[in-house]
């Protein structure tokens, strides 16, 4: 009953989102249709209608545009990283990058991002102040991750920092924000379901940084390593203590020579992915312990579920 | 009095720039301050501060945020225009994308962009639907910009169509916010000055694309014929009736071979530049009849005379 009114909503979040980018400039519909439709995994828009219903909203289609919201600033950023990392696909289809060039790339995520912020205002407060907060921690999370990616000075503190900003942080306000428009006030049940996604978007990035090291390339939809060439993710942590230590220019030159694959054998040989398995197990546990503040009802155990399918995702 | 009160109003906007882009990210902050202390025009944020006093306002500190925030909102997509033009150089520094490199040069446009959000958001409407609408349409002037500099079709409705979009969108909705703030209710004295505005930044964006091929180097700070080479502005338009047709291909060989400066010398003898002169005056007329539906006051004299220094400028 629950998963069926959810897929209800997510499917009127995809009509949204398509409505949302239309636009009298034909490269911006064109390519901002084009990554919104591309299939992504909805978890962020999921998590707001799930905590506007766990804090007792009765009406879904009112939280759709605010998922529609959180899911097009995401969206945005892909759009921009790809750029950055001169990834060639994305959930199996071209790039915006690789299809419209770099110029467009980046006018599309531009205009994305203004979208939102257009959608957005007529929301007033507190949704503005939550959604544009969560924004300008994405975009340092996502400028941290370079600057340590340069310098190849990556330690397990600044990766939490890291990942808590340019992950974390959106997740939360996803489910502030749902939270928020069902109760209308400040709550210890909006608090909870705001720290809940705060761990489950911790989890889910500690998986996405395993994937790119253990996953299946065609299931993924994208080439694995990218993280790992560019020094990113929990690998680059984990190897920080361990004899294969990687840095910039090393992980370029591997890239050239292509023992890519061999340094990803000798990665999930070492334990390292052990390790971060070990991590985001933990901060499930986070989220479920911050779920007991929320009254038990199904949604809950939907929520609950959500944890174990964040942490058993092969994709 | 009146632009002594300005001077004042516009250095409070100096100093709420500053400390509005602190970031504990070193890059992003660096960046940041490196753009906004570079010595711009500051037209847009003197314009909400005079359309402000204009519409009765008492408290000019009252607009000095809403007013860093649409220079912010400006200073933010020059950062993305640099990455896309590959310009070095920007009033007589190097660009952020020359400093910084492009990744860092497009996360601190993001970065600059979702601050405009962040402080904007406790403002509530009107000032977040005007604001937010301001930045749709200046994406989808650049983004129209670069598809006519793509294809090579550049006319006279396109030209006005992008420089509505990409300038004098934002100008307008800094007198509006300015207004809006002073009176707290629509008003033909708003709209007056909304209109104003409007062709105030069509002729300041004709004169800035008349520049681009007459002015001096030196007092531009800039290299002079970057539109031109990439098929943009009044140039492209009023050379589409004239002999000397400039297409993408055609000027990209140009800045090969370097007759550059022999089309732009061209270009000053064959009248192209004084036709585009006598559309900025008629913009500049147009405003001024707007002007004249807002009560006479010394700062209705003082938005007068930005018109003639919007005509006559040579930087």
């Amino acid at each position: 009953m629950v998963s069926r009114q959810i897929e209800q909503g997510l499917a009127a979040v995809d009509r949204y989102l398509q409505n949302l980018v239309s636009s009298d400039v034909d490269v911006l519909q064109d390519a901002s249709v084009h990554i919104v439709t591309s299939g992504g995994k909805r978890v962020r828009p999921r998590l707001v209608l799930l905590a506007y219903l766990a804090a007792g909203g009765e009406t879904l289609e009112d939280a759709v545009g605010l998922a529609a919201a959180v899911e097009l600033v995401h969206t945005a950023t892909l759009v921009h990283d790809d750029i950055n990392d001169h990834s060639l696909t994305r959930r199996g289809k071209p790039t915006v990058h690789a299809r419209w060039g770099r110029t467009f790339a980046l006018l599309t995520g531009d205009y994305m991002f203004a979208k939102v912020y257009e959608m957005m205002a007529p929301y007033g407060n507190p949704f503005n102040v939550i959604m544009s907060q969560a924004a300008v921690r994405l975009v340092e999370g996502e400028t941290l991750q370079a600057a340590a990616a340069k310098s190849g000075e990556m330690n397990r503190e600044t990766y939490k920092q890291i990942i808590g900003l340019k992950t974390a942080s959106l997740f939360e306000a996803g489910a502030r924000m749902g939270a928020r428009l069902a109760m209308k006030r400040e709550d210890d049940v909006v608090e909870a379901l705001a720290e809940y996604a705060y761990n489950l978007g911790l989890t889910f990035q500690i998986v996405d940084d395993i994937l790119d090291i253990v996953g299946d390339p065609a299931a993924m939809g994208k080439p694995v390593g990218t993280d790992l060439t560019q020094n990113r993710g929990v690998m680059a942590v984990q190897n920080g203590d361990a004899a294969l230590h990687i840095d910039g220019q090393v992980a370029a030159a591997v890239v050239e020579a292509d023992p890519l694959q061999q340094m990803m054998a000798q990665l999930r040989e070492s334990g390292a992915v052990e390790i971060a398995r070990m991590q985001a197990a933990e901060m499930g546990r986070r989220a479920r312990r911050a779920l007991h503040r929320v009254p038990p009802s199904p949604v809950r155990d939907e929520m609950e579920g959500l944890i174990d399918s964040v942490l058993d995702r092969d994709h």
